[in-house]
């Protein structure tokens, strides 16, 4: 009998081992009692009753007629289930998906991009049927890792041009602007490490950053950039590896970085081993260029990324990533090995528009269309009670606080029966301290009907 | 002293803890001497006698005028040091960059895709021209989060013809292949756990796993799919999570799947909880359909996959995943948060090409021209010794095996030097026990050149 109790806590003994090694993970099956009796040289009475122990002990729970399982469910990644859970209408991932899936006909002020008509058709029209006449590799044959180099020529010039020294060969091109994020934080990140982003930010870093399992600690944002003390207070405090920021035009406050909060945030970040990620995704939207912390920081510790998606079309999908050499050699490897390839065809059609004599007058007119939009969207919020925190002095945001009392959330909600799409400002804030402020986006905010809806809401 | 003694420890404990739950990461610089002091209210010269015994112990490091580091490097994720150090001529990352940067007059037996003029060319062109004339939603939007519903239909009605039932909603379309692979691997894995892939196996399957840090487990494969066996000891020994083949033409073999296997196969994994990914990228490329796993099990544990980089382009990135329905809601959210909108102009482009009469007729002359090109290329390759492992059905890739006592990889870096990139057999295995075997992609071993330079360097 000893003998016996002996090789059933081997069994044990070996199941549990085989668990913590996550060579079994929870709700997998485990094998039959016949199939591990063989395996480990015993009797199946003896797998048996290791089994039923172990099941005494919760460590493995059974199906009738169906076997013997790791305690606990199978846990695919479920990016609604990490963190607390939210108010569908601030949760991040609901207000992309309803972006992208709301039907024409809605009024969207809480969009994140310009409508249609205000992007370059035109140009892209022309690249189209200029790219339909290139050469059969242009059309058919992978990017080569780094992407296609008439863009990156491009980039590096136009990089220049801000202060920004990046030479093609520190440029890899990625499949969007959020692509680029993304490859950053799988080659920097491990789960558990810390991320500083701005309070409020574009709520897309909050979706981003659950899935890369870190920890979010974000810093107030100012009319000149992040709150500086309370950027140094986080360095000592948390540690961050990785701080995320728009800089030119923020999101979504409409903010801008002052040269002197630049400085101030780049000398704290020498004192610590701080990455920082510039997402200058808006900068074509700028009358006069902001100050840029990767112009500061000649790409040594700053990484500048953007796209294309907000000028030229986001139907074509193309990003970019500029940094230190060394960073593009491992990003390049991280790229092929889970996107293989990049789109050729789509870097040669925005490379087309984009050098295109046509999109610098596009966007001429679309600044000013926009400053005027901006003007006529704050003058109609005022008149109904919603005050802008700032006159943002370009771009397509204006973030406005409600009056006293009134919950962005519930006014959300509310407008959304009535086919108006708001962008609540929980949705952009880690600490959820801007329950009574929205994100207006001027350009999909003209059509008077916006007004009227909020006014009524606001009254209800 | 005695309770300056209990604050320096109080301080060195406190950087403990900080470090174990990973606030100060590898490589970070901490707070300066007097910041700490201040933060923690004690003396500057109890911090720094914490500090400094904290580096005898070796948890820190300094640098002159630089202040105290955590010891150990900054660690960004370097795919090429993930495990043990590869010869470059057998690193799948290598191999992949090699392909995709050589120059247009390599001679690329070793590629593993067809050459720009095989590909549907005319089709793109005449796609592109259409596209063009499209309405600016379609130009400049982004993609609805699942895709492109005309493309997803006819994804539909596509997968009814070979027996899988996927309605449209059932499908979701990636930026590649490739990508719809990673975003299951993310969905679906955690860091530590084990993955199934055949032996040998598609390179870039290596390369991925790598990057998602989980145990890859090798299966030998047989002329009719994974040896039985051999995949049910697995099953057992290693409770894998998820199995990655392809099915229909297996890479690199160019093996089929035969029914009987499949059924087995399946059967095995109901006995666990194993998710299967079926990579059905060369479906196009078969004279009559083989078995499909996603067919017999009915998208319940199979998870179909799939691009059209191989036949139509690869500079136009689309790609899709098939699945059950509540896996595709989690794949919606990661692909949002992780590279928001996807490519709806590539996913137009390519519904255009696909569904245009001129498809199917250039499909059909491609599959003429490989069954030419098999049989010449593996007449020329057994002239010099070199044999093929089996004769396969269709597809682009003859699997074959040295003459005695030859190795791949010296053969490799031999013809490299001519011009002539080759693909040696264990960068495709895990076992690294094919050693002796090549895959050629007949479609790019049409010049005669490549075996004068292999029957030199075999010579050697």
């Amino acid at each position: 009998m000893k003998r016996s109790g002996t090789r059933i806590r081997t069994v044990m003994a070996e199941i549990q081992s085989r668990i913590a090694s996550r060579t079994y993970t929870p709700g997998a099956r485990i094998p039959s009692v016949r199939a591990m009796a063989q395996a480990m040289q015993v009797s199946v009475s003896t797998v048996l009753e290791a089994y039923e122990r172990l099941m005494a002990e919760g460590v493995l729970s059974s199906r009738p007629g169906s076997g013997f399982y790791v305690a606990g469910p199978v846990a695919p990644l479920a990016l609604t289930e990490l963190g607390p859970k939210l108010d569908r209408v601030v949760d991040p991932l609901w207000i992309s998906r309803q972006s992208l899936e709301t039907s024409l006909d809605a009024l969207k002020p809480g969009c994140g991009w310009l409508p249609p008509s205000w992007m370059y058709e035109a140009g892209v029209r022309k690249a189209l049927r200029m790219v339909a006449r290139s050469d059969a590799s242009k059309l058919t044959e992978y990017a080569s890792p780094l992407g296609y180099p008439p863009l990156r020529q491009f980039l590096s010039r136009r990089l220049a041009g801000i202060g920004v020294e990046a030479p093609p060969e520190q440029i890899m091109l990625t499949e969007s602007g959020t692509h680029a994020i993304d490859l950053i934080c799988r080659f920097l990140l491990e789960p558990g490490d810390t991320v500083m982003v701005d309070d409020p930010c574009y709520f897309n870093f909050h979706a981003l950053l659950k899935a890369h399992r870190v920890n979010v600690v974000g810093v107030p944002y100012t009319p000149t950039g992040p709150d500086i003390d309370a950027f140094g207070a986080a360095l000592l405090a948390h540690a961050p590896r990785l701080y995320i920021t728009n800089s030119g035009i923020h999101n979504p406050t409409g903010a801008t970085l002052s040269p002197v909060t630049a400085h101030r945030l780049l000398k704290l970040a020498d004192t610590s081993n701080l990455v920082i990620v510039e997402d200058d995704i808006f900068s074509d939207f700028e009358h006069t260029p902001a100050p840029r912390l990767s112009a500061f920081d000649g790409l040594s510790r700053v990484i500048q990324i953007g796209s294309f998606s907000k000028t030229i079309s986001a139907s074509i999908r193309c990003g970019y990533i500029a940094a230190r050499g060394e960073w593009i050699e491992g990003l390049v490897d991280l790229k092929i090995a889970t996107t293989f390839g990049g789109g050729r065809l789509a870097a040669d059609i925005i490379h087309h528009a984009i050098t295109d004599s046509g999109y610098r007058k596009h966007m001429e007119s679309v600044r000013l269309r926009l400053a005027e939009q901006m003007d006529k969207t704050v003058a109609r919020l005022q008149a109904i009670g919603i005050k802008p925190w700032i006159i943002p002095q370009a771009g397509l945001y204006a973030w406005c606080q409600l009056p006293l009392g009134k919950d962005a959330a519930t006014l959300a909600r509310a407008c959304l029966n009535e086919g108006v799409v708001l962008a609540p400002g929980n949705a952009f804030s880690q600490s959820m301290t801007a329950g009574d402020f929205l994100r207006f986006n001027v350009a999909q905010s003209g059509d008077v009907r916006v007004y009227d809806v909020l006014k009524r809401a606001l009254g209800a």
